[in-house]
């Protein structure tokens, strides 16, 4: 039986006149772009460019909420929402990247929270929770990108709203299958050749190989490859040619 | 027959910590809410809030889309986006809204262009076009709230969206059928009966005198009370009461 | 002997449209006024009026800088800068009001954190040294206002900068001096008589009675009084008032 | 009799997780350094790396403000601020820049106003007359660079501030001694080898042709490169290479 999987990356992190990220060759390579929605990154107009290329490009687009903090791109923990105002946050960037893919023909089939809050989420039920309402209250099916296991896909199945459930390609993963921390040593893969490698075993196995050397089982149905730097197309383009080369399939798991 | 005509107000101007206008004592008289959506003023639990609010009064609300400029409250002049990049921010914003609304239950039903980006608009075709093409993207049964015999009402047809005619109860005409510069003195009314009075007599006689004195024919649908002063809700008591009084009945034009 | 004690109050906290407290009020009531910077409030001419009545009143000013936070009033807890960072932002931030108080002819002599980012000054030594840095190396003579006995008054003496130290009119204390967290019933005082008089015994007694009702010793050159609501402009002048009729000159403890 | 100039280039541009243009390089070529302020561009952080990276290079610092405008990179004409508002922001971002140059143990010397601004400037004389007042009030020993013959200049000598006249490296001129909109084809000089030999001929004559071949006199203090794309940077070394070639010492106007 063919095997399929999807590969997202973030994209539409350019703001104003500041560029970020190289989405045209990103854009060949994976088959569904998270959309970043004004708040950490991104702006009308190039959340516009990055769906009208996407749309050219047959990739599914989804919405990449996060915080209001242009100037920590998104990546610092903020405290101090309750969980009510972080719904609505999500709410209005969701409709926003709506509205916006509607004017290239494009239509927004999934979300995936962005940095800090999407980290927030799994560590805080409530605002799991929240995002979830958020995304079942603007429109109930899209699919919510989760880290397999963690509380932020528990909470979009206590809500009733559908998941994927996505793969690092360059992190090392815990025993509870969360991600090792940036600040460990070797917690972020840098050579193409061997995430390739273990994005492929990881697929085939259905296991990950956590830092303690134990294989936790782990359902895949998007990996996720980053794309704010150089070295990162390539390293895309390498696992995505050594998945083809092994008979899988890259196809959006939205079916855009 | 009975006549009828909306009362429209801007609202949800408050921004986290601070607060402006009184959108509860409003909203028990207008009939149709233009909530800023963020980029101007407002953010998404006051958009939340005000639509609410709306929702349980049954009051209609607007998309009320501006500049993004929170310290020039939207009333700056801004020149250097294209037509293009004008279409996608006033695009972002009504999806936002729209979402927003959403989670409340209530559907944004109107736009009405804010500020300085409104007046702009008057003047530029572009950019009322532009505007026109951003509405008709994302919904194009969204009724415009323009000025009669302007820039935006003409785009508004050319682009071929509903528009709906505004008059503004505390402002004084030009010949052309322009707002006199608030830099004019007498231009803006403050006495509250004085422009009640005025506003019935020019639903009535379907013309406004100009300030040269000339008589200029002109088509209401709803009309333009301000909200952010304490005298701005006496002042719009006042007006509906006047028009209630002549058996006028102050009613959504959206027939939210 | 006479005794003399400062009262200082946040101020200068308007942004653009939006206003927020009477400062023209509580600037005939405090000593030092701790203007905001324009990171979690204030703007360039907000800090001027503020800076401007202050000269006019004798009031001495204060620089009040925060995190880069407008949205959530730089109440909200960011973690993700690093001490270098926080220590650029917060001299950026007192050479702009030196700056504004310099076109004004009056001159900032002290600096006093405000928000979330004082109180995470006083949980990690790290950012207390960086903010006691940046305090030094924009002008050592700037007193730096802290709370006796915590981290930020010891980064202080380490760094070598003057401090004075703060009571807050209207919080209680917890054992180890900190305050009460707000979300504790009862630890804010709302009452301006029951606060007067706290405060005027703590001064006498040279201690404060904890929520565990341990008395612990406190030195206090500064009351900290808030503005940002009516209630609070009533509770300043009633403490002013007690304070006054038992003989204790309220004076900036800056010299100013 | 050798022949002394400066050349000046914008710089600290990045803002957050974006950076924008090659300081490093930059910075061992130009003899001044103009510094964004954080209202158009930069940041704290950009703000001290980019002047200490210039005080160990021996390059003299500029306050560079501009509007608040990040999204605009300080590029939109923006109507609507007062004189005495404008003065007062150009006084802040002087400030800042001149409290995160005293950590860095360097020196502002000068300042050059951004983009949208400093064209308004040179056609609003109540805006050069702000800009003036706030550089004279907040440290009148400042040069105020200006492009000579224009408003900003005779504003300059109104107020009594010292200024260096500027000379656009890039840029064709027009017999009023403003420079061509960019908008006309042929405006902005692309080749390097071309830019460099007109600079060192303007120098030598004293005198620029215009684009209609007119020859007007100008004085030149100092010469404008631009260092935000990799070509302006081997531009700016070809001009630099040029006028050493000839004889002419490349070094701060403010002798810093």
């Amino acid at each position: 039986m063919a095997m399929k999987v999807d590969l997202n990356s973030d994209m539409g992190e350019s703001f104003g006149a500041w560029s970020m990220g190289d989405d045209e060759a990103m854009l060949d390579i994976v088959s569904s772009a998270n959309i970043a929605c004004g708040f950490h990154a991104g702006d009308p107009s190039t959340m516009f460019r990055t769906a009208e290329i996407a749309k050219r490009k047959g990739v599914a687009i989804g919405a990449h909420p996060g915080f209001n903090d242009l100037h920590g791109f998104g990546r610092r923990t903020i405290r101090g929402d309750s969980p009510a105002e972080i719904e609505r946050m999500i709410a209005y960037q969701i409709g926003a990247m709506q509205a916006v893919a509607t004017l290239v023909g494009h239509k927004v089939t999934y979300v995936k929270v962005h940095g800090a809050l999407n980290n927030m989420a799994n560590e805080e039920e409530s605002l799991a929770l929240a995002i979830a309402r958020a995304i079942k209250g603007v429109d109930a099916s899209l699919i919510n990108v989760c880290m397999p296991g963690l509380l932020m896909e528990k909470a979009s199945g206590t809500i009733g709203i559908p998941v994927v459930r996505e793969f690092f390609a360059d992190r090392t993963y815990e025993d509870n299958g969360s991600l090792t921390s940036r600040k460990q040593p070797g917690s972020v893969l840098h050579d193409a050749d061997a995430a390739a490698e273990r994005v492929l075993r990881t697929l085939q196995d259905g296991a990950v190989v956590t830092t303690s050397g134990k294989r936790i089982p782990i359902e895949i149905d998007t990996i996720c490859v980053h794309g704010d730097e150089p070295s990162a197309v390539a390293m895309a383009r390498t696992i995505k040619a050594k998945l083809e080369a092994n008979g899988i399939t890259i196809a959006p798991f939205s079916g855009a």
